[in-house]
């Protein structure tokens, strides 16, 4: 189902209006098992940016989970490969502004529990 | 698996460190189909917390799917219900600071699309 944006600007804030095709990919990737945790872990001071460092870091996931997380997560241009010897992935810009929305999400998740 | 909250300190910020349980229901909840967007909405000036208001915002999501969400959220204690003549949802506190920051996280991606 083709869904236009100007059907869903439904969302007010105190900037104005937001307006969201709700079948945009990156909501089904953010939903998926743990693409949160990966997001909020890269990042970190670069200590946990290659996939050993990061699968290592999230206790009980599969290597194969966390593989097909970072291959969505570059599909949707939210992070990138870097050109170094060994395979680092990185933010993109638009990565960036999304980590530090939800690390502010953890934190109001966990303030509260 | 048990997994214990030491096991995954592993976030790091400006503000310090941030330890996570990924097994929290919260995370699967949010990974489902609509739940940003159900998110998003409810605290528009009230002017969208009924069942029907929330359900008529979302183009393409079957009424059924918005009931289930609703239900997740409420036993996650970020939405209750209000004891008005009308069902009503509203945030919980937890929840009000849930919305701040999806709200910022949809902005960053919409920024960047």
């Amino acid at each position: 189902m083709e869904i236009s944006r100007e059907n869903s600007c439904m969302i007010k804030t105190d900037d104005g209006l937001i307006c969201i095709d709700p079948t945009l990919p990156v909501f089904s990737i953010l939903g998926k098992k743990y693409t949160i945790l990966i997001l909020s872990l890269l990042g970190n001071d670069n200590t946990r940016n290659n996939f050993n460092d990061i699968a290592n870091s999230i206790p009980g996931a599969s290597r194969r989970i966390i593989s097909m997380r970072l291959h969505d997560l570059e599909n949707e241009k939210i992070i990138e490969k870097t050109k170094r010897n060994i395979t680092e992935y990185r933010f993109t810009e638009k990565g960036y502004g999304m980590r530090r929305a939800i690390i502010n999400l953890l934190e109001a998740i966990l303030n509260s529990n």
